[in-house]
């Protein structure tokens, strides 16, 4: 397996040069195939090389989306649609070629129901834009990625993040999708009722699917209200393994923590250093609670004892907003902070997910795999839902270098699954996991290469993601 | 739509009888083709007439499921799955003939992990009985749709029921399946990784599929703590706008609530006759909540307001078990109080589900409708989900009574459809709601019927059900 190898596929040359005509003459200044926008469009936040579509086209309403995908299906061209590419598996790669859908213009909110908590998007609005148009309803999205990704893009990759523990991920938040399917045509998944019992549940198939089977045009999502009172805490532990403890007893005892990370010694070094920080270098739990006045304080009293049994440092807690920003800095700074370590060298983010019983066990096994290599590696963890990211620090141009990584990605791949967990917890496949999928569900991507030839006959949505469709 | 007139599929007569035959060679005494055999798994709760399977196999193992499937699909012959058959809507019937696989000897718990709060179980298990097998554990699993169905019957047609409110339904509690495929072999959909982002959400597909798509074998569940404390309470309101109106409030705070139930005024007046109670004949809610003593308390101090708010009377509740039994008794026997209105009778339940902003216009509507029309229809409402039920009383041997319920349920799903809701929040499809899917989804439809033939080219998995897969 090598991280840093992406095999181009076959370009239909006739058909893109015949695509690329019909899009100047209907899009104009909307259509562009300059070679900076073909860049910005491929060269993302992923570790794999770019590869650059033919043209981008600045759709403005799912009447833009409809006329595109008809076009480039009746030329067999590939489809690749974006948000603000921060997908990290090179899910916006185009080995095909063929054009990249920029959901930059469709990021309307379409409407509001704050009695029925959900709210309807276009696929470009980021998450933080999102909010800021909450704000006055008392509502806000509660999934947080990290990145300011597009809500589009949430959906595509199944994203989470901090406080999936709490909230879920993207599968569980939401409520309908209209989708262009391969004919040009617009389908919906589902009616806005809480909960539906009428037929398969298309809606889950489109998330997670990484464009691969449509291109999402409106997305209805479940709301939650904004917390009365949001408690924040940190708390130092004498092994990754007793920081575990805490987690699962937290988990088991029903405490509804909102976020639960955990920041291994190597990250904790990094971040004391990159925000002059002086906490203990040692395996750190970050909490957050959402509540009252009342229930915050409760969860916080709840999880000191639980610090306490598994032998923690003393849990410092706040529900002051400032001091809860100062108490979380260092985790808020933890990606830049990384990078600091070594600002000469390229970062490569990787994740994997196994039930928490395992997380102590795969996170300690990885990090003497990382001391073994000789890598620079810090780890943290959504611990709550047993998913963990390392950020890999390499020289990207040193053949040795890489090689070593890719051992380590392939070894760390393989624990997780060995463990009955996962390749990816909320990354996705793209390109960069498609040999993991494999290993991890078997006859099972067979099923879903059925589903895919079902609904894409001509393989027109991204192409060479997730699996190879031809087998 | 004729609601009791259900179509007859192709019967293939050779396959069957070729079927019938290996069948009996390898099963033996497991292998039934005894006419009361044959009506107990065609004959169930459905308000349709039974369509009998030609043979019944009782199952032991996936072995079993195999041999069984590979037999059926070598000879293109239906295969329809069956539980303990509480499914309302005709999914165990056998319109084109075929094999019923009787899942009641494959029911055991095969691993439970207490840390990771999940469990992994044979098909044929039933609720109680897993709760039950876990009591030792601390743990349970939320989901009571109740009936005291099948888990793998609960994950066939996505169940929900009163408490989805608070726990979500079997979409948001089943982690991973195994799963018999159309080429006989078994495929496992996840890992067990509490999420995931690894390619499209086949678990999500097989959950609500009616067994329109390969045949379970095993299901891993997530589960919850038992609650520290249980409170319950009783609250009527003026109408089912005040009423609804709580209800919103509650969920737009943010209070936990486990159960929130709107039985309406025919409702109440039956129960207060079946059991001998004294409730006012208004419309009521009924609420759980789940926690410690004191969140308990709080949570239900937080109603009591709300309540008096929206103009309801006195909230009364308790935390002591059995006064909390006595309060929800006529929640409980709800359905029996109702058909206890008319014993000569023959009961229709129906359900639909709408965005809970619309809940009360609907039912409200609908009451109108049932006064109009003569008719004795109870309404019970999983009143947080926007979800409600009817039980329609009705004479099936007159066909003035017959065809006043088909204009009735038309009429129901019309409005729950307008309104924005699905024509099923839980009780699924099968053959009584597809007139209603196609209306609702339209095109999405479509979609469905290609997933279902590249899955099961042959439509051997419960066809007739869902949708046509001819069109």
């Amino acid at each position: 397996m090598a991280v840093r190898d992406v095999k181009a596929g076959f370009r239909n040359e006739e058909g893109i040069g015949t695509v690329l005509g019909i899009l100047k003459q209907s899009f104009g200044e909307r259509f562009q195939t300059g070679q900076s926008f073909r860049e910005q469009h491929a060269h993302t936040t992923t570790y794999l090389p770019a590869q650059l579509p033919d043209g981008v086209v600045f759709v403005e309403s799912a009447e833009d989306v409809k006329a595109v995908v008809k076009t480039c299906a009746a030329h067999r061209v590939p489809v690749i649609p974006f948000g603000v590419g921060s997908s990290l598996e090179g899910q916006v790669n185009a080995p095909s070629g063929g054009i990249s859908i920029d959901f930059s213009r469709m990021n309307r909110v379409l409407r509001v129901s704050p009695a029925d908590l959900d709210v309807t998007v276009e696929p470009g609005i980021t998450r933080e834009e999102l909010n800021r148009e909450l704000r006055d309803t008392g509502l806000f999205f509660p999934i947080d990625p990290g990145a300011n990704a597009t809500i589009g893009g949430m959906v595509a990759t199944r994203a989470s993040g901090t406080n999936a523990v709490r909230y879920g991920t993207m599968k569980d938040n939401v409520l309908s999708l209209t989708v262009v399917a391969a004919d040009g045509e617009e389908i919906r998944t589902a009616r806005r009722a809480r909960k539906s019992s009428a037929g398969y549940d298309l809606t889950r198939l489109f998330v997670g699917s990484e464009g691969t089977l449509g291109v999402i045009t409106s997305i209805t999502l479940r709301l939650q209200g904004i917390p009365e009172k949001i408690g924040g805490g940190v708390c130092a532990f004498p092994s990754v393994a007793a920081a575990c403890d805490a987690v699962i007893m937290t988990i088991q005892m029903g405490i509804p923590v909102a976020r639960i990370e955990l920041l291994d010694e190597v990250q904790m070094r990094a971040c004391n250093a990159y925000s002059k920080l002086s906490y203990p270098e040692k395996p750190t739990l970050f909490l957050e609670f959402h509540g009252t006045e009342e229930t915050v304080a409760l969860q916080s009293a709840q999880f000191s004892e639980i610090a306490a049994e598994c032998g923690g440092d003393e849990f410092r807690w706040t529900a002051n907003a400032e001091e809860r920003a100062k108490l979380w800095n260092a985790r808020h700074n933890a990606y830049w902070a990384s990078r600091a370590l070594a600002p000469e060298l390229d970062g490569l983010s990787t994740d994997v997910c196994v039930p928490i019983s395992r997380l102590a066990e795969c996170v300690a096994e990885t990090q003497a795999d990382i001391t073994e290599q000789g890598l620079l590696a810090p780890i943290v963890g959504h611990a709550g839902d047993g998913n963990f990211h390392v950020l890999v620090l390499f020289d990207g141009k040193d053949p040795t270098s890489v090689a070593k990584v890719e051992g380590f990605i392939e070894r760390l791949n393989r624990r997780a699954l060995a463990m009955d967990g996962t390749c990816t917890g909320e990354h996705g496949i793209g390109q960069g996991k498609m040999a993991f999928l494999e290993e991890e569900l078997g006859g099972a991507v067979d099923l879903m290469r059925s589903i895919k030839k079902s609904l894409d006959p001509d393989n027109i949505f991204n192409p060479g993601k997730i699996f190879h469709a031809g087998k």
